[in-house]
């Protein structure tokens, strides 16, 4: 085990996960980032632009796996900052029940919601940030969009693995959906 | 009608509300305000204390009517700055729906929820503030307890009507009950 | 007074209602009627169809009034035997909470949902039925859709009132939105 | 790889699944199981006792591992089957939304709820069932009791893991906390 695993207690080297994700389902978190006004209403919704590894881009939420001994909130918290900034200030919600669950398999047909490397299970969560946003890291972009934009024919196409689906199941929770 | 109620049209004079009681369901929203931590984390609750008809004292949450031709979330956001003050900045949910409904009945044995005056079915949030909050109109005292402090039995017997109940259910949904 | 209402203490006389309808905001339950399979998942949706006031005829969902002392749940059984028949076998959720609020105005413009006669608020619920159904009352038909045929534009066309929105809603409750 | 391996491809073998025990938070789902009345008011909680490892016995709901390639629903019936037999007819809800995550730490002081084996993340339901239902496997017994029962001390007491706590959110969730 390498000195960098001797600290992160439990991480998993690129072998293990890659050995992991056939044969466990794994757990994320995804997060859609919201504007909201003075009432909690949502008026803007972030999505980011990500490139993929075939090389073309697509639109995407924020989102990643939740870590050994780490909570749902920290894991939340840490995958926003990790694709809005320090300075986007998360609202996480009260309940730490997810306002639906996606089920990503390798095979497209069963849920509809794909992801060709695993079979993984994310915790859904609709987030108001009321601070600066910049992508980082792997994210090219991020546009703020009104509901009605987000759940337009054109955009949702620019998504990727049947997470249009997911924007407008946020949208619906939210009473949003145009 | 009174010129009063010719500018607030639809508004009910004292006759009229005593008569709808009497006849309705009379439809309110209730707020149970908290702190939360940058995580969102429940730390604190926040009861205020009332004067009651009888002249007795009792722990209260924020909670009011929802006026003819007012939104559901202008309503809470009404009663909330009225109970709480104008520099409170709650953060009303993304959805509306509530965590749950109330009902009070006149008869105390019905659901546990009582309320002499009516049958009032209440809409349940818990709102999180992040700002000053001062107890005003009809409050006497504001207090800012820890979860446990507000669940424990010294505290839940200063509730009238059931609303020790209605503490714990929200304490529960935050994943905060002890 | 009337003897009925002597009898049915706290129901309205149509004048009653009539008044109260023009200063309060009436209290609805709605209940979307599914089929499930085994696993509890949505594979059908029942619409009726209702004759309206003007003569035409629209798709809509189980609805009506809460009635003073009236509890939500025997609210929405009394309006799901009223609707499907007595051998519908509805089963309510084990929490009260409703997936959504709608909020019907006088003004279409202000949630999109819109009743002429009244501002009301109702608590909505999806709920499985697993007996026979059959309409009875004011509807003139039963029709089971699935979830693609319900949410398609044609069906969705046979709303009035902004009701195929709550369509959509329960679809994305149910992960079912097409 | 085994020749059970084979063929249900993606299962671990003990050695894997324990190695994946100390490098990722494992995916469970857990049921409570209920009763309820016409009304879908839960009137009684199924509460399994199970033997642990140290030979003690403890109350337990039901509970178990969500395998590759498996989806939620199919993991719950999955479950419930093989803890209440084959003829307790399970309703599972019309959302996925579980009612709350139970985040299991082998540190007891992290979330309260504890398991000395692992990290696991548990999607929590409250599951009515209607037909007979005969404990199985690893349970020694299936009792039912009354919602104040099982909430009561001297019950929780008998629960390990922290699934005291588990027991009294779902009763809040389904408006039963007494």
């Amino acid at each position: 085990m390498s000195e960098i695993l001797d600290v992160t207690a439990g991480w998993l080297t690129v072998d293990e996960l890659s050995s992991a994700r056939e044969t466990l389902p794994i757990l994320y978190v995804e997060a859609i980032p919201v504007r909201v006004d003075a009432a909690g209403r949502v008026t803007g919704v972030g999505l980011l632009l990500r490139a993929r590894p075939d090389g073309s881009v697509s639109r995407a939420v924020v989102a990643g796996r939740v870590l050994y001994k780490e909570r749902i909130r920290d894991a939340l918290i840490r995958h926003l900052e990790k694709d809005l900034g320090p300075m986007a200030l998360p609202r996480l919600p009260v309940s730490i029940a997810p306002f639906t669950i996606v089920e990503y398999f390798p095979d497209p047909t069963v849920t509809g919601f794909h992801d060709p490397r695993q079979h993984a299970v994310a915790l859904a969560y609709v987030v108001p940030v009321d601070g600066d946003c910049v992508p980082t890291q792997s994210a090219i972009d991020l546009a703020w969009l009104t509901p009605e934009e987000a759940c337009s024919e054109v955009v949702l196409a620019e998504f990727s693995g049947g997470q249009d689906r997911l924007i407008r199941l946020a949208m619906a929770y939210g009473g949003r959906l145009p």
